[in-house]
């Protein structure tokens, strides 16, 4: 299902709605929601790093680091170096940001793991981390055989392109069920904290979107990056 | 991205995970939530035919359509029209189910589309009626010039997909969007009917990720068809 047109373009959209989506999850969490901390009495600050970490981390450095290998004018060694880290840092970031959305709970007395958004969150952070070990043992140290890279690359792709959609949907599970609690709780339906973040959440799903175009388009040629000559 | 295995071990589990999904939204709805009704006094029972066509309607015939190519031992030509009629119907049920929410807001003097679940399932159905209208004008009647067909194939397949995927992850948002009214209005968050909730939308989950697993893979020969003439 590949598809015939040149990844390049889409990559760039990547960028740009990745430094879009960390900017509006900034602002939300800073400006509307009164700022992060790891050790606070108001135990909301502490919520705040998880909305954070999850979209700059898990999908906008994890969404960077799938579209390395179509987006980089490199060579293939430095590609996968990259792909690898980048993974690393997103699969850190994630687990940091689940622990915190815990910590929350735990020091504010809210019930852990009943939500649906939770017990994703916990399958995609176990797929993501076993999808990483998978890949760093096959395809980098030691490394399989020649035939297991050939079996293993188009389920590393399929496999990892699941994981990556359902951390995407997962993050929209989470910003509707925490403005959903705020509204509850009296925040206006209609207000600018509610379009801001179903705005955030729509961009998430622009990102990831582009993310899987990009990956299923084609790499680009060395002329392609006759740019960074100049 | 096309994977070398067969496409219908992936159909029968298809196949079997929809009638999984359709038993539980209707053992919630009507066991648990009171049942269905077009008028009634009790709003709730308007409400509850929008989870049960959504997810029998645009889900699960939908799902059956996109796989209509895979799982069929029939002619393209007779698969082609069953892939049109599947999602035709899948499409008037959408639109039946999405006006059952509306009707229920509105004599419940509830907000309209002010969530990320209505504002993504606006979206969804409006794309899902202009590919299935594009789809008929290009691939059925009165049908394109053949260079339009090649080239038009793959993006209708990648855009049917994405939207597709959209579909399934907007039904999880609207599982945890009602569960999350039902716990605030105080149903236990540990309780029987909020399990039932989340593993339906496990289920629903699973079948969208094997639909287009079974659009990923290969079609049948007509061998592996030997068993429809024992």
């Amino acid at each position: 299902m590949a598809i015939g047109v040149k990844a390049l373009p889409f990559s760039f959209v990547v960028h740009a709605l990745g430094i879009a989506g960390a900017i509006l999850v900034l602002v939300w969490c800073i400006h509307f929601r009164g700022g992060l901390a790891w050790e606070s009495s108001n135990k909301n600050l502490i919520f705040n790093i998880h909305p954070v970490l999850i979209l700059i981390g898990l999908i906008i450095i994890g969404g960077e680091a799938i579209i390395s290998y179509k987006a980089l004018p490199l060579k293939k060694e430095v590609k996968k170096l990259i792909h690898l880290v980048l993974h690393a840092i997103a699969l850190i970031l994630g687990i940091v940001g689940i622990y915190a959305a815990f910590k929350f709970h735990n020091e504010s007395n809210i019930a852990n793991l009943y939500s649906l958004h939770s017990w994703i969150g916990i399958g995609v952070i176990s797929l993501y981390g076993i999808q990483w070990i998978y890949g760093f043992i096959v395809f980098f140290y030691p490394g399989g055989t020649a035939a297991i890279r050939r079996e293993s690359l188009p389920w590393h792709v399929l496999f990892g392109s699941f994981v990556y959609v359902l951390a995407v949907g997962n993050a929209a599970l989470g910003f509707l069920e925490k403005l959903t609690f705020l509204e509850n709780s009296g925040l206006a339906k209609y207000g600018s904290e509610a379009f801001l973040v179903n705005f955030t959440a729509i961009v998430t799903i622009l990102y990831g979107t582009f993310v899987i175009l990009t990956a299923l388009s084609q790499a680009p040629a060395e002329d392609d990056y006759s740019y960074t000559a100049i």
